[in-house]
């Protein structure tokens, strides 16, 4: 497989490379990004929809797992192959000890804010990369293949977002710096906000399941925000003990999507 | 307030707590733990099970709420005061730019392997100490206040599995080292194994919420041991969409903890 070899800090892709680890802005400006070890680009891989523009390879730690990847990448994606001295690799990679495999990757194009039928997770300010790629990956799970995030919600192509995701993005559509008032615009269905605060019993509370759902889910902390919740038609409360002040969001994310997905099912 | 200054890394009280911030086999010899941060500073001083033994302040970076907070415990819990050199404070800390506020406490003990008639969390090898202490905020919230963790699991009072709880752990019965077959002994109701490789859809399969009910709940990857699953009484599958592998083990213990609070509360 023919190969070049980057052993040089001021290498331009290098540099390159580095922002896109680094800076969640330069993915969005670049509509680039990278995503690292072998789940990721194997999905990657088995995705007609998902582009591989570079395999980058670990120089002496890739494993022969990677290599085979790195191969197949190149055959069916037509990437190109980067072997990384390892310091270099090691710069770019989010985890310690990886198998020694990135891709980077087109950001996939969005089309125009249209919902069409489909039920949507709408983050509201969601800035932990870590919850924001675990919420994208129960949202899929739970058959809610459309996310869209308010302007204040982390870059949700960022790597580190891409690695919390495992792969869920590749099977999602992503809408970004969708304000709550452009939701509301756009989708046609029951808007309900997940609200520590208040609301209806999530398990007693009527929820219209013949028409697409859509879930607010805000921040730890300051929760929903006000400008969301003014579009929301309803605010849902997950009944929990007195004992606990709340929920981390991923599990009330959990909690609300799934109740949806099961009254579909009943 | 009286205060001793700490500003030598040598000092034997440093040494000790440096033990208990980085090693979670030092938690469990020597019965004791750090907390950090004003939210379990605060989750310990309000629950009168919780005792305090030192409080640990930055030197320069204590906020007056930490500052507060310390005065209140010294009162309440008797706890001695140690002003730490802001590096060694740092050392210390599971996060950046704290607040400056941590606390040692004494890890509760435990009474013999007795559930009653509680609902019970088992956790079958969970290791990451995050999963852990979310899984353990998810229980409590849920009504499942009573934790039981395999031999292999985290140690649950290490200070990063108390930081991802939230103060949660402060109102759970917490039992360690428990093997599946002692915990099949003891426990006297239905055992459901959260099994994504198969099992009963867990929607529309029964469960016995007359009497006492347990989930284990296995760790991401390997899933649910043998060893576990042989005690379970049933296997139940969360119905997620083929486009995605899994679920990320706090989202699933959250929508299988909830579905047998809904059913409770139905």
């Amino acid at each position: 497989m023919s190969r070049t070899i980057i052993e040089s800090d001021a290498n331009p892709r290098m540099k390159r490379w580095r922002k896109l680890a680094k800076e969640a802005r330069a993915v969005k400006r670049e509509g680039a990004t990278l995503i690292e070890g072998i789940h990721l680009a194997e999905s990657a891989l088995e995705n007609p929809k998902i582009a591989v523009d570079a395999v980058l390879l670990s120089e002496k730690t890739a494993t022969d797992e990677a290599l085979d990847l790195a191969e197949a990448l190149m055959r069916e994606k037509n990437a190109r192959v980067y072997v990384l001295a390892d310091r270099l690799y090691d710069e770019l990679a989010p985890v310690e000890h990886g198998v020694g495999i990135m891709c980077e990757m087109p950001v996939p194009k969005t089309d125009a804010l249209d919902f069409g039928s489909a039920d949507v997770l709408y983050l509201d300010g969601i800035q932990d990369a870590g919850n924001a790629g675990t919420l994208i990956r129960t949202a899929v799970a739970a058959g809610f293949r459309t996310i869209a995030a308010s302007p204040g919600t982390a870059q949700l192509w960022a790597p580190k977002v891409l690695r919390a995701g495992m792969g869920a993005h590749f099977g999602a559509r992503i809408f970004e710096g969708v304000t709550p008032e452009a939701f509301r615009g756009a989708f046609k269905g029951q808007i309900l906000a997940a609200d520590a605060r208040g609301g209806e019993n999530l398990f007693t509370a009527p929820m219209a399941t013949d028409g697409p759902v859509a879930w607010i889910m805000g921040a730890e902390g300051p929760g929903v925000s006000d400008a969301a919740l003014a579009v929301a038609d309803a605010r849902r409360l997950i009944p929990i003990e007195a004992a606990c002040e709340s929920l981390n969001v991923g599990a009330a994310a959990a909690v609300c999507l799934f109740e949806t997905r099961r009254r579909r099912m009943i």
